[in-house]
């Protein structure tokens, strides 16, 4: 088990008590207030500031069982899509600077090669199809895993102050699914959505996909790292890796849609009080999701219908973080506005 | 009935096009892509640009009912909530600069004094008491629209291409539940709200000025302007002015809470059309807000339990709309990024 710092209670008492001071009824602003109450104790200070370096950082792998037809896009997808991130073209890129975010991919297992800055730290090229066979080898989950954990030490290194986390990965819903069914203890039908947005026909190719993978995952779910090997994937592996070392390292997280929820209940197995430390910036269509939250215990800010991944929830909600801070720090109390109640 | 102009049904067909073409799984960014379309729609354009000048307006007013201990707040504090606005303490005045927006108070109805440029436009020291007589003198109600007309005039001939529309007002709350249960039917159980955050007992008492002031509103359903001067006040016309005027000026409008939202519901029935014009930025808990978004059957972008008015969930929902535009404007197509389905 990882050990994880605790959040500041102080700040937080700090931050309630100033928000009971504003000139506002009380709890008027709603989540926006829990939201500044949390960046208090994440930050360690009240008021806390508005993120002022997050970078948003995109894992891209490939899933084996993509070939099974599970999925509205052809494996080679995956690369052009991280072609796009890196060119500029995703919505990630356009929402990205919008939000004040800078912007990392990582190659966890693209099939494809991709730019040598993305690809550095690739630890296969795909994974296998994990409704008959393992996703990865023996130690590549543990080398996955320790890349996650590199790469949030070097952002937050560099000095980044809140990491949101996305993914691309054609299939990668299919595994996702598995990993959110077995760790909450539903059936295979209760999780598998449209992905990509395929058809009736790919929708139950997939649920025998996922009903398979689970019955070979099953043995597993207690131990994160064999289920990772088992039914999992590299980029998903890496997504875990970054969401236990940003806990360590008392830096918050924005996570996105069904990917980094689903990550988030293995790191959460990992590393139990690293939870406190994510919080969830969209509601997705996709059913796993739903189920992958309500194991956190995270309510996610925004519900727009967003299915793309590319960590674009999680840029979306960042404002929110922002405007959190900033009225908690920024306005009048009612006594210095002459507000009596 | 006053004519509002249609949107433009080429641009928004445009926009449907070019979102089936974009680099990601159709419908993937949700209701981002229909706020794209509508955006098209409202500037006859596509792609649409994300808003350059958006103007949030805050109409401010009295109510003679607030003597009736219906809020947490006694009368005075609306002058206080305006004072505070303008002196850059409110959570408008932090929050409309982050999200771009200038900020305008309009002082409509409020007993005190304000500062001249707020107050240029008073109709009157607030509002009669409409548990038992009427809110306005005649003549007042017009006045008060050709006021909220003027003030948006004013601000699409200065640059505004968004109007978001917010309030100020100890009492208003139970003015607007008095509109909207007139306007929709309800009961005025089903429309009383917390308000401010009032107890129990006050919970009680505003019920029952409810209820009396329905009973004296009732004859007056089907018109507007009457049904302002019996039971609404000078704010909420100078509200329902604006909202018409926009329309009439092709200006889109971002409606925050209760308050916007109800008087929604009266410039509906002046120009049935102008309803297409509006957005709704977000879910109040307020009961009367969620019956007054169906009548106008509008779905919030955003659910964050806020209920400060001011228009802080429109200025936090704005960002949403410059996303939408811009990815829609930006992206890749899926041709371009070398993706196919």
């Amino acid at each position: 088990m990882i050990e994880v710092p605790a959040l500041d209670e102080a700040a937080m008492a700090a931050a309630r008590e100033r928000q009971h001071l504003l000139a506002k009824p009380v709890g008027s602003l709603g989540r926006l207030e829990d939201l500044s109450v949390w960046l208090a104790g994440v930050q360690g200070r009240c008021p806390p500031q508005p993120p002022v370096s997050p970078v948003l950082v995109i894992v891209a792998g490939d899933h084996g069982v993509a070939a099974q037809g599970i999925s509205a896009y052809p494996a080679a997808a995956t690369a052009a899509m991280v072609g796009n991130v890196y060119a500029g073209g995703s919505a990630a890129s356009v929402l990205a600077p919008r939000a004040g975010a800078r912007l990392r991919i990582v190659d966890a297992a693209v099939e494809a090669d991709t730019p040598a800055e993305v690809g550095q730290w690739k630890v296969r090229r795909g994974s296998g199809r994990i409704d008959h066979e393992d996703a990865l080898h023996p130690g590549e989950a543990q080398r996955a895993l320790d890349v996650g954990r590199l790469v949030a030490d070097q952002e937050i290194d560099a000095g980044a102050d809140l990491l949101l986390i996305g993914d691309i990965g054609v299939g990668n819903s299919t595994a996702c699914a598995v990993i959110v069914g077995l760790l909450t203890g539903a059936e295979p039908i209760a999780v598998v959505g449209r992905g990509s947005g395929v058809d009736d026909a790919a929708w139950m190719r997939k649920t025998a996909a996922v009903r398979d993978a689970m019955h070979r995952g099953r043995p597993y779910t207690s131990q994160a790292l064999d289920l990772l090997q088992a039914v999992g994937g590299a980029d998903l592996a890496v997504i875990t890796g970054l969401l236990v070392q940003a806990a360590v390292r008392r830096t918050p997280v924005l996570l996105d849609g069904l990917a980094p929820c689903s990550c988030a209940l293995l790191a959460a197995q990992l590393a139990p009080d690293a939870v406190r430390w994510w919080l969830a910036a969209t509601r997705s269509p996709e059913p796993a999701q739903r189920l992958a939250l309500q194991g956190l215990q995270l309510t996610p800010l925004l519900d727009l219908q967003l299915r793309l991944g590319e960590g674009s929830g999680a840029l979306l909600a960042l404002p929110l973080l922002g405007a959190a801070a900033a009225t908690l720090a920024e306005m009048a109390t009612a006594q210095e506005a002459g507000l009596s109640r």
